[in-house]
């Protein structure tokens, strides 16, 4: 029955839109949640608030539902609405009383943004980690294949000699211009949003430098305003430096299904990390790259998304945010996968050899026997004659070594100078000092 | 007529087909293609390629072009396809054949590259610019009208006293954060591609440390095949930054448009900067504000507008990359357009007095006074009780005064540390040094 | 452990990527997915491939199937993959080998190709229904309603008088053109790609005009090629029309924030349906309509995330394309929660009387005065200079009611008209027919 | 100077910020401005508002100006901020203050909206023209080159036989599908909005029916807040009919720059209609397919840029609404070359003959010579296994025919169909009727 067809009350209906995915979703938050209620409650006895008996007894009951929520026994129930509500509930169930005070000086709102703050950390370091592990195999694979060459396109044209060398050590370096943009994430994440309370802050006398400092954050969202401005802008970053590993990991996919495909067989993988048909012993689907690009051109329109939900709502608080997780939860959890699936893959790709061997790739020396030439002393038109006169009348004889010595080319790849780049900017992540004050916060 | 009704030569509807809007746009990055070939030539002469005399030459001419752009005498003739070669056709005009030396070890690709990552840097320090003008307005005004009250709103509900001091405040607090992502454009721009000739590398023994310390880049794109990899990500990112800043005008501009509409008449302004008419007396409109939000959202949806551009396709360059300038060049000029007008605007913002008294605002006020019986000594709850019963029985009495005390509080809006973060972020950009090193190559 | 630490066998892992939702989203297409086998079945007995005992057989199963599945009473098991998949193991399970038999002359490629078909059809159905009372809601609304006037604004700013019964007839005559984007994507949905077997047909003599006929589509989608082709195309085609009629909703559900606002207070809802505060009387937080707003945003987005993960794929089959249904689905249910909760929340919609009484809104009827003037025989010019006069010495005396005569205008909304534009939109559908075909099948 | 840094006026700047791009792409509707008011004037006259007299001299001086827009000879000038105060400034320069009399009952916002109507009804009849055009080039094709066979890839590895019958005729059945959805949008388009002012409509007793006929359009855009709501909406519907042909072209784009591919090897085009090198000979590059392909991308990426630029946004005008002319209009531009370019590529492909005889294809038709056992009575798991084991022990000997013989397969295109699905969309368009409305008006 419709909802609109019923005279009865229609509570449960509006509930049930209301809510939506929360309880599903909140639970990945919970243990967050947890633990911005312990610095709260430390604050609040500080300020007087709370005395310090009840503070005790407090975060010994908060740090039993951290330990069952790590245990995988904590869930919300049909009757509570959110993460933030069952743990209110489970605290007045065990201690009574005491367990309401926590929210003085606290809103829903700022309990939600400082959940979600520490939520992005905690997700931001995975996939920081997956990614630094997706980057070590790629340069790896890059100095081991470093001798193979295979065709470079332009125009998707047979055009100059490449190597895998080099294919593998580009996807390496994309990653580390991808983490740039995860350290800008980073930053705006690891700032404290707790004390805004509703966006307008609170008459109590917070001290938010102390929650800052118990919950490890780099500094504070002060303005009240700004902290609540913050909900919906901090996910479209993170999901703007999402979508920058995604792209990287997209392309690559793109391009392993074009050098899988059997007019191009540059590389292969064992058969059983393929697809394929018995009839058809040709086939050697590469499903699992088809399916990491398009999880990843998915999370390449996922900025999009959120920005389309946001724009030209007024500041303040809009009901319309709580949405926000919805694409943006499964969005990390799938951008770790695609990061580890694919450094699994790459851990048994199968490189092709002598591919330039084939006649048909002859012409991809051409420039490289002019600029020889014109290393020799002969003038460079003169030797770009010379050489287009042989590849007329069929006398072209192209070597087949290629000698590159520059920065970043075919013989001087400078990955270890990529490898320091990318260390430049993971040293920059601090992933140890804001663990370190969780840690503190729970011992 | 229609090109396919055509019998004879169509390599005019083809070229001016695939020429596009490059005669146009490519003007902007004049000037820095001659920076990208002054430094390549002394690299050239550097490892023989070029004699000392040709390079003295080629570098007399080159700053003789670069002379005619910034002197706004340099067009892109209708016979030439874009800017590299209209260049490169003048120089060969001044000095014959040598002007054909500079493209050695260079290519069309690598070329257009470097331009458009000086380019870029060029435009993100024009941008951060006008940047911290508005922030320093926002913090004047937050300063300025710290003590003058309106209503917070949540769900676009009355909810709690806000201040104009934290309205203005959050807008110049977001500005932070929105440089925390251009920061990330500009060290993702501030690298070298140019040694990567078509996304190869080149047989000469090419120093591409050398060039990358005359254009003054932080670093190198090393890797060759990732050099070129970077047009369109490059674009993408520097589009993402450019989308943050671009979201937190349109969200001032709604609220401007929102607080400016006779329902709230929080601010106005002088008349001569909005529309009207002499029959609607009454009506102000805010047409920039208005045109501010779509100009703003419209650059937030350019990131997502280059990624369909640019997904999917294999690494190597593929012509669609020409395009991407169609829309981003514009939107940079717009996006400081918008800062430069926002700045202009606010300058002139009048904000009204006493809001607050209007008695439809005086439920504001009821969370106050609770919590100020619960910092008497009164439980919470009893405070609560008594405070919703004053509301009932028509006898609640709010004060009309706010005290907050807590960091980025009304009482205490920590502009100065608003201020230290926005420093903090400015001073990591180094514009100095690029600066230096381009002033050098043209002395 | 991650994947690539794991030195055993992987296929779990990577069968757990590659299946991803598909066995909890293929339960929605399971009913189809036999109807078009049984369609499938009869025409393989009509060309010879299956006996009539054999198809008598494989019917009674079918059926049978199909029984359980609106019964409930069907999943999709762990060890098999999807729904195609369980529907042919419960057919092999019951009536053995001949349920094998099935899959002469189709591939799995164009099963889930004819069961999307299906399934959008029924789902567009639904949507079609959902929105035609919404439709009739609101022209009730707007006739109960036509004499109440409210400001109309331009730029935010007051401008004209306006009426609820123009308000409301506005969104209905709006849902009039969605309907015809419906139209266009129920068109597209309508026919049958049956018969495309793998993208490129079958060497078996198939009559796919039987099961276009079979199954109630109004055509083929004929070239073999195209049909597969289809796949991408008609969900972006589905998400663009759906997203046209979310737009419709989002506007309303911003309307109606404003409107609830206190500074406006145009309308009103019972509390059951808004959220509060005991201690924040005058809260009547919109919800439900700050997460139809929401919803229906992430609906516009959907369009575009398509096209993304589609754009620049070659043609032929990609795995990338299974991942459409994970957000398209979902999208499906929630327009039908929103178009039915609107409808829901517009029966208990409460309008204000009077409200162009308050002064602040004299200045609306600045115009009408002009005009009433000018057909008085003033001219124009004169009129507008005397009501200018009036307005500035302040004696301005505007008329409280307004005759608008013409077509679509306040007093002459022309609500029939658009009724019947409805009318003739809805009729194009010809939901009977296909409903008939397949009510024929499981007969 | 920065506009903030000047004490002076700054209405010049603010000026330049707000008329935009307004002089130079409302050219593109100054005929249609030019029959609007035609219309308009004629209905004037016809409820009193106009003389005969007055309406005889008005129409003389706008036809005079039609004329002149026709042969080239308007511009909007410097002082002037757009096609309609262009007009009117000619009108009153001409025929002294009646030309102001045009302006009864109008307001600028349904002119506006009236002119885009009209100016897309027209680009939408080029559009589907140059669509008709490109589809018969692709019928003849396909019919040409039905006996044609390349390879069928499915996840991009070799499947199936397919053929260049199938694979032109592919497209064209495509543009029917797309042909639905601009179908959609002229029906759309072609409902008259005039009438409706400022959006609430006016005093005057304005005859909106007459003025609907007098313009060709089919109906009435009815309710007056409707028909400006229209605005924003009717552009984002015709981007979406756009996205699709679009969509279409870029699929062709990509399948043909990989097709050229020299591991494909498929088609070629002459070489004056592909870019080069005389050193590279090899080089064939597919700049035009490039283009087409990014252009077309850019087009997909729009609707959602419109959706961002609306979304959010109050019912009511607002100035955000302008800038949406500023993409939309040049893509219909570059739909329609795109459209052009495309049929004349196609006019001059070369496809390469036995293109299967390579023996990497022999396991095409593995498949094939299973369903031919099986058509012969050997079960098909028996026939399966026969199959599989010529083709381990390497003794499989593929036919080189295929025997196609159902609706849409290799050996029966049934193009003629698809030429009769396309011929009944065309023909719901109704291009004369409109077009004979707008020649009576300038009669």
């Amino acid at each position: 029955m419709k909802i609109w067809q019923k005279n009865v009350s229609v509570n449960k209906d509006i509930e049930t839109f209301t809510v939506g995915k929360d309880r599903e979703l909140d639970l990945q938050m919970a243990a967050f949640d947890v633990l911005g209620s312990l610095a709260h409650v430390e604050m609040l006895e500080s300020i007087g608030l709370l005395t310090a008996d009840e503070l005790a007894e407090i975060q010994v009951a908060l740090k039993q539902i951290y330990t069952e929520i790590e245990a995988g026994n904590f869930t919300i129930e049909d009757t509570v609405e959110d993460v933030h509500s069952q743990v209110e509930w489970l605290l007045t169930q065990r201690i009574g009383d005491a367990g309401k005070k926590i929210h003085s000086g606290r809103s829903r709102n700022d309990q939600v943004l400082v959940d979600l703050k520490l939520f992005f950390r905690d997700r931001i370091e995975e996939m920081v980690g997956n990614t630094s592990v997706l980057f070590g195999q790629l340069i790896e694979l890059s100095n081991t294949h470093k001798d193979k060459l295979l065709p470079g396109y332009t125009h998707l044209q047979i055009a100059m000699p490449s190597s895998f060398g080099l294919w593998f050590g580009a996807y390496a370096e994309s990653l580390v211009d991808d983490m740039e943009m995860m350290l800008a994430a980073w930053k705006i994440c690891n700032k404290n949003p707790l004390g805004s309370a509703a966006g307008y802050g609170s008459s109590f006398p917070l001290n938010r430098t102390m929650t800052t400092r118990l919950l490890g954050f780099e500094s504070l969202n002060y303005n009240v305003v700004y902290a609540q401005m913050g909900r919906g802008k901090t996910e479209r970053i993170l999901a703007q430096a999402m979508s920058s590993v995604a792209a990287t990991l997209a392309k690559m996919a793109m391009d392993v299904c074009l050098f899988i495909n059997q007019n191009f067989s540059f590389i292969s993988f064992p058969d059983e990390l393929t697809t394929g048909s018995s009839i058809m012993p040709h086939k050697k689907n590469p499903d699992v790259f088809e399916l990491i690009r398009s999880r990843c051109n998915k999370i390449q329109a996922l900025p999009n998304e959120i920005a389309m939900m946001t724009t030209n709502l007024p500041s303040g608080y809009h009901r319309d945010l709580q949405l926000l997780k919805e694409n943006l939860f499964p969005a990390i959890t799938s951008l770790n996968e695609c990061l580890e699936m694919t450094t699994f893959m790459l851990q048994h790709i199968r490189i092709k050899d002598h591919i330039l061997e084939d006649k048909k790739y002859a012409y991809l020396f051409s420039v490289e026997v002019v600029n020889e030439l014109a290393l020799q002393g002969v003038p460079f038109r003169e030797a770009y004659k010379i050489v287009g006169e042989t590849i007329e009348n069929g006398t072209f004889a192209p070597g087949i070594a290629v000698h590159h010595t520059h920065e970043g080319s075919i013989g001087n790849l400078c990955n270890a100078e990529i490898e320091g780049m990318m260390a430049d900017v993971l040293n920059q992540f601090k992933f140890e000092k804001t663990k370190e004050a969780l840690q503190q916060l729970l011992a």
